[in-house]
């Protein structure tokens, strides 16, 4: 099997046989574990065991090796060590099985010999065709085949959700958990190191999977107080190809609800993954771009990650931001009103007649205004008219009902009430039930109906917030049209720069002199403030008579980064003499650097116009691919941490959007009565900048630093580029 | 009793006699649920029942009215409606009982009558001198003296822990959370509408306790495996008098922690929490910076508070913030590991002592850096031994043992394990019992033994975070001197601002010209560009010829706010030509001016050299008293922003500290080996305007902005100020 193929993965699931190898009489080995798991589960199909010491294993006969089973399994399930494993490989492959299931540690994350058996292991499988999974993994689970291929507990509930965790233990704690709360799964697969499978595959099959796309199918769950996705949560330590990825999650997101729990943004936690898994992470920051780009919600922690599960799992995403509250209490509402704005959603206002209503139904003491006090005293009855009320009010997307437990208060039948109410109207409720004993019998009535409830009303409102985010994009990319492709490069452009990064390589340099940077843009039609080379201060005035005085002089080279700390640039020279001084002054500085690179040089260049400093830059990600960076520039540039990313491909309405979602956006488009600044001329830069970063895969990094952009116009006015290695 | 008085407190909250007016035979009654409380509860002092309709209840004899009791009790409990109630005050305090608990709701949270029966409740307890608890309010518990004084279920456990709760139903949750987890407290007090009794007279009560103060008590509650300290809790909607809060407060928390729970931060919080308790929020950007600076934890929801209650009332903080991490499950504990770092925490570096006894006891594939993985076959004698290791390791301050459910995990022992670990070292340890059902026997355990367990291990690390955060705050105050005083005001500029501000007050005005404004400033010695009001063209080029050019031109008049927004400053003027063509620009805008405020005039002003824009204002708040704003200025202001409040007193250091945590000073300092700016006389300035502001209560705003930090010195090129009305 080659990465990124998924055309046997059916079979691998859903196997209509399978062999235990290592299948082991011993209750505490894993070959025991997971042939009572799979047995005992239900699994309906062929089941051959092998183990050469045995004969036979709870009445079941054994096999003394896989060449000797009497037809060919379509899974493999290997329970052996990490060596004795790797002898295994190819008597499967010659036996004609093609999908092969390895619990076994001790491969990459050991590092060593245990990485190259790792290596071997890829490179069998590409060989052969084969799909495996792990090693080093706790297995799969296909709930509604009655198959526990795993070696944990496993999950009783089938359900909606589906589920690809790199981590076993993270697998075994939602286990318990769905034992709990009733949250089932239709598909649970735990990656381990992925030396052959990886999240992509199994995203490919399926998108892939016609059943999933059958609206009845959709129907029929939503009968069952299921919600009507069939939601997938992630767990993983690594992302194998970015690209892929996105363009998997893009497709995936359409239909269904994605939501990821992905550490190593610190880099402790980067170093603690790879004695993990293995797993070498990317730059967070690039992975949180294309996640918020594709529409996948990322998890804080593993709260987020069982919260979203059951939200998801059970309730539809509200179809508007507007949430009503009901409550027995009058402080959690406050703090929970709080909080919605926070979210992202709004205390919906409720229309005269339901207020009306409210009125005749609640006590005079009662607050029949949103949030909604049904009084500390309140039974279930006053709670079903309340919900009554606001449920059919046309202004409301989604219900929050708390629940604190007070003298007189029905914890049980008021669980029984949400759940008729939510049975009758078609919109989402969510509930916190607060407190610690009493109210537990109630929670256990609400997850019977389905209905999610959280401990704090915080979570409650946290989740609400994520899924009308998660759905708005949504009904946005419905709406838009195909986005506008950025114009093609002319060939010309294309052309030049091709020999441009010809004649570079050949010279055995990386990164680019400014003027060398500064070729290049101009070459795509990118407006730069003229500039010239001037060996002398004569030279110097003369180009100042031409373009218009003041001047800009400064010192190009290689060796410098950031110009202004090392005093390479003069600004503002408005007369002879302050040039001559100026370039007298460079000249000493000029000196010192052609010791180090003999190509610096002094140029002059027009003095742009008072204008906004911005950042662009580009930079190749090795698992996402391009990256564009956009933001402020100048001396507050990292003060005012204007940093915004996306990442390829990149449409004209794609950079249009990161520059209106930025915070220097706020003074280009006229801020307080002040100038408006030419954005569209900046986002032609951009995309030029983009096009000629797309053209080829030769840039490391290719930046421009500042765009100064004014009323008219914006200008490049110093370009970088670093080629790759 | 007045509001700030809590002498009464120690016979309100613990009565050697009470009576219940309004005491019920029938059982879904107030008067009856309350009776029943005191009496099942065990409290052992005596309970007289006043009701005229009843001869006795439960075999306790009823009083006809509250003067013919037998004896005087300390505490009236009243369960009668409101305007009952307030029929009953006035033969209550002529019995001599000072001392009234009232549960009655209908009074200012309704409006209209019920705010005025209030005003007339506050009125007689100041009259009669009465402490009155309420009225609107579920009552109070004092645990150790058996006293549920509520009609909730009440609280069984005993405890450290102290609570004040201005919402009933934060109390049923609480409680019935408390039931739960077994976390126990010593006094639970819900205010209700504070009519009288606020949280300030409770936490002076607490703060003058000299049993609290006893290190014998203390060191008793540690060998009952509870921590140190006596943790209070607040749920607030207000805060009656914010300076005496901060000043209960930072002597509190000296001793012990404070969490709070305050909502308000959303306008429809606001609204929502006016007809809960009629409590009217401030600012709660100056509330937060008051609590940071006395050292007391915000809640952001209830989870935290719940979850910094069963921290605090458990462990001690943590002594430093090295944290080590043992866990059977590598993806949670990398999990865990990016979030150490966000929580203000350090991953522990292990010595290579610790290792080595690690590597001893360990299978070859587990982690033996932190966080240490103990592999998911991990029993609970391999956690002995890890746990046994890191905890023995001097730089280890805190222990987070995180455990998932695997086929083998041994949950109660492991759990049982971590409880004899906590008796034998004195180290803080935090649990993370993942999953749901299989671990709750082991979460059990854990409470048994007083270890806060949590589900999610983001919740034991943020908790461990705040921890640390609050306890590395008390030492670092304990270090600090004295703090040293702002130098005192000249009696001349003390002078010469009163009868400037008294002149003002007597013209009617009460916004202040920029002239006048920076005149003022002028008396405290803060230093100004030079300024002259000019009358013409030629008063204005002698100005220049004086001061040197370029100069400034501008209008001053108490009706522009945003200068650069009305063009009413003119920079950089350089020549005769640009200062007549600016003075006539001028003179037509002055003109418009005039028709509002025909106090405007053109004033020329010397030219700052470059430095730094930066705003400093005072502003007075109803309740906390004069707040101190800093931050950058300039045009970016907004995008930077960098809001940096306190709350006085102004100390030099104070100040100082502002100026250090501000965005804008990695600027100020020298950014990337630029120009090093004088934040000494920045303070300086700082520090003559809160003199000016504190030396009077006649603002209600003062500000400097700019203030233009060059390298040499601090300009406050414009200043502004309104007195209040």
């Amino acid at each position: 099997m080659k990465k990124g193929d998924s055309k046997n993965l059916k079979t691998f699931f859903n196997p209509k046989s399978l062999a235990i190898i290592g299948a082991s009489p011993h209750p505490e080995k894993v070959g025991h574990i997971v042939l009572n798991n799979i047995t005992s589960g239900g699994y309906q199909e062929e089941i051959f065991l092998v183990n050469p010491h045995e004969q036979e294993i709870d009445g079941r006969k054994c096999h003394a090796d896989y060449g000797s089973l009497p037809r060919t399994p379509e899974l493999a399930i290997i329970c052996v060590p990490a060596a004795a494993a790797m002898t295994l490989i190819e008597p499967i492959a010659e036996k004609g099985t093609k999908n092969i299931l390895i619990f076994s540690a001790g491969f990459k994350e050991v590092g060593g010999e245990g990485k190259e058996m790792e290596e071997k292991l890829a490179s069998l499988a590409e060989e052969h065709s084969l799909s495996v999974l792990g090693p080093n993994c706790l297995g799969f689970i296909n709930t509604p085949a009655h198959l526990n291929a795993t070696f944990g507990e496993g999950i009783k509930n089938s359900g909606n959700l589906r589920f690809i965790s790199q981590s076993g233990a993270i697998a075994t704690a939602f286990f318990d958990w769905s034992d709990y709360t009733g949250v089932g799964t239709s598909d649970f697969i735990t990656l381990g190191n992925k030396a052959v499978m990886t999240e992509n595959e199994v995203l490919e099959y399926w998108l892939g999977d016609a059943k999933l796309k059958s609206p009845l199918q959709r129907k029929k769950q939503e009968k069952e107080g299921l919600s009507r996705y069939r939601p997938i949560g992630l767990y993983l330590e690594s992302i194998v190809n970015g690209k892929k990825f996105m363009q998997l999650l893009e497709e995936t997101t359409k239909r269904d609800p994605v939501f990821i729990l992905k550490p190593g943004k610190s880099a402790a936690a980067k170093q603690a993954m790879q004695s993990h898994t293995g797993a070498i992470a990317g730059d967070d920051a690039v992975l949180e771009a294309a996640l918020r780009q594709v529409g996948v919600l990322r998890c804080e922690g593993v709260e987020d990650m069982f919260d979203f599960s059951r939200a998801f799992a059970w309730e539809n995403a509200p179809e508007g931001p507007n949430v009503a509250i009901v409550s027995n209490a009058g402080g959690p509402a406050v703090i929970s009103t709080d909080l919605i704005a926070e979210a992202g959603l709004t205390l919906a206002s409720l229309s005269p007649k339901t207020h009306k209503k409210l009125a005749a139904n609640l006590p005079s003491a009662s607050n029949i205004h949103n949030p909604i006090d049904v009084l500390g005293d309140a039974l279930s009855d006053r709670y079903a008219d309340a919900m009554a009320a606001v449920l059919a009010e046309k202004s409301v997307h989604a219900l929050l009902v708390i629940l604190t437990p007070q003298i007189m208060t029905q914890i049980s039948e008021t669980a029984e009430i949400i759940g008729k109410m939510s049975k009758k109207y078609q919109k989402p409720i969510f509930c916190s039930f607060m407190g610690g004993q009493a109210i537990t019998a109630g929670e256990e009535i609400l997850n019977k109906f389905k209905i999610p409830s959280f401990r704090y009303p915080e979570r409650a409102i946290r989740v609400m917030g994520k899924m009308w985010w998660w759905h708005a994009r949504q009904i946005e990319q419905k709406k838009k049209k195909k986005r506008i492709g950025a114009a093609e490069p002319t060939a010309n452009s294309l052309k030049q720069s091709q020999s441009f990064i010809q004649r570079l390589r050949e010279s055995g340099e990386t990164a680019l002199s400014n003027f060398e940077a500064n070729s290049l843009l101009a070459e795509w039609n990118i407006t730069m403030p003229a500039l010239k080379a001037v060996a002398s201060e004569e030279e110097a005035k003369q180009f100042a008579d031409t373009y218009g005085w003041p001047v800009v002089l400064k010192i190009s080279s290689s060796a410098i980064l950031h110009k202004t700390e090392s005093h390479a640039v003069i600004k503002d020279l408005a007369t002879e003499e302050e040039l001559s001084h100026a370039f007298k002054q460079l000249s000493v500085i000029l000196n010192k650097f052609k010791l180090i690179t003999p190509n610096s040089i002094i140029e002059a260049q027009q003095q742009i116009p008072d204008g906004v400093e911005v950042i662009v830059g580009i930079k190749h990600d090795p698992s996402f691919g391009n990256v564009l960076l956009f933001g402020a520039g100048g001396t507050m540039a990292e003060l005012i941490e204007d940093h915004n990313l996306c990442v390829a491909p990149f449409s004209r309405q794609t950079i249009a959007d990161l520059v209106s979602h930025s915070k220097i956006n706020k003074i280009l488009v006229g801020y307080r009565g002040g100038a408006v600044y030419n954005t569209e001329a900046l986002v032609g830069v951009i995309q030029r900048l983009a096009q000629l970063a797309e053209s080829t895969d030769a840039f490391e990094e290719i930046e421009i630093n500042p765009v100064i952009v004014t009323i008219d116009a914006a200008y490049a006015v110093d370009g970088r580029a670093i080629l790759k290695k």
